[in-house]
């Protein structure tokens, strides 16, 4: 069994800039999404607070939170794949465990486990300057063969 | 242990209203979401196809069909304990099972329990006109106790 | 993309062998366990009661439940992949839904997607002669490649 | 709102007591389980390696895990709440993640969130010895009414 090479495949800015060309409906100057920090299939990223996420209550959807875990785990393994693979979702599990602020949402995902088929990660989000996460996510990615990248 | 009542406690047209005005961000002539037919704990509504949810090799994305299966569960709770609950999700899980079409997507939401405390249900999302299902959700509702709604 | 044979690749007498041979620990005579009925990718198996699944209050063990539901998608896998596949359960998610009776319990499994890599399952789990269901359970097995087997 | 009680409710000697006591078929002398250490809302549990547990090549079953898992969660509950709530699974939720050696298997459990009505908590599973984790699980309990218990 040989261990996967745990060098950071994407920079910050490579990201970015990926990101921008091949997700523009997603991430663009207005989406409110901000990438933070990034290292080897560990990352942080932001959600510009918005009122358009506010539901009744003052508090902040489910959805939303669901769509920032979702870039979070996007951002953590393209650091750790790189561009080439087409990784695809096919399980995300979120417990809400607080309720959010109405503020900026921060979101740190890490990989669990990296296989040659299936990638397993968590996410924890929180409300910008609160110690308590307000949703915790699991997730696993099929990652293809590499002969079909 | 008594039976909960199992009547119906909000028509299609209650829900519509309710939403609209409740949910002016989620629900409105723009979002494409329409509820397609309520029973008790039971409905399915619509997500109408729009370039917006697209992603690179031309599928929806994760996130999208998240918010459908969302608002599903949501006018499936609502169906069955009224709009006067303060009902929250609190866990969601997805299973991605194919790869959706360039088409409207229908999900199929109803509750497979309704205790005082939890709801849980489950959705199941289709491309219009497909048999087979492209995602599988279960969620777990918490219902406030009556005295605080 | 050539659609999976969906012919039964194992009848319930060739899976009673089969796991008799392969799992004696798990299957075997004391073990409560049988199998009811077995189509391709959809079963039903049944765990015989047992003082010794009972917690104090007279319910039935939550791992008791998650042993029968992890054998009731063995079974199921094995009914459409057949025999000779390693496939291993990557994710089990269950929600509890109502307070078993101190009866048998049944497990009924099926397959709602099968890919070349990954196979997703759904298990209700129902006390003997009733009819609500007492969990349900969605799992995802990983299945090798043909090469590897 | 207050913000719970977050001192210890049942030290390791009291959990042992407490478990012999009303869970024998459980916890007993011949159950492989042990209590290695236990603070307010975060312990770790030992199961011992058998035979029993093994799988054909070599591996430990799931069910095993989910078990052990399933101790461990209801270990740390107590921890919180002490030994009067009638805490119940809701919902549990296991990635596996890595195959387990033949070795003792530890779980570390945590609660991410405990409110008047739900805990949220998280565990996760080491071969003994070994730093990569084996199975990762997110759990939801249901804590009664303090009147109703």
């Amino acid at each position: 069994m040989t261990k996967p090479i745990t060098v950071l495949q994407m920079t910050k800015e490579d990201l970015e800039g990926f990101l921008a060309k091949e997700f523009p409906q997603a991430f663009h100057a207005g989406s409110g999404l901000s990438i933070e920090r990034v290292d080897y299939g560990d990352c942080r990223v932001r959600l510009a607070y918005s009122d358009r996420y506010i539901r009744p209550g003052g508090t902040i959807s489910g959805p939303t939170m669901m769509m920032l875990a979702d870039f979070a785990l996007y951002v953590a393994i393209l650091s750790a794949i790189g561009p080439v693979a087409l990784a695809v979702t096919t399980n995300f599990n979120i417990n809400f465990l607080r309720r959010p602020e109405q503020r900026d949402i921060l979101a740190d995902a890490r990989i669990m486990k990296l296989g040659k088929r299936l990638a397993v990660m968590e996410v924890t989000l929180y409300s910008d300057g609160v110690d308590e996460p307000i949703a915790h996510v699991t997730s696993t990615y099929s990652i293809p063969p590499i002969s079909a990248t």
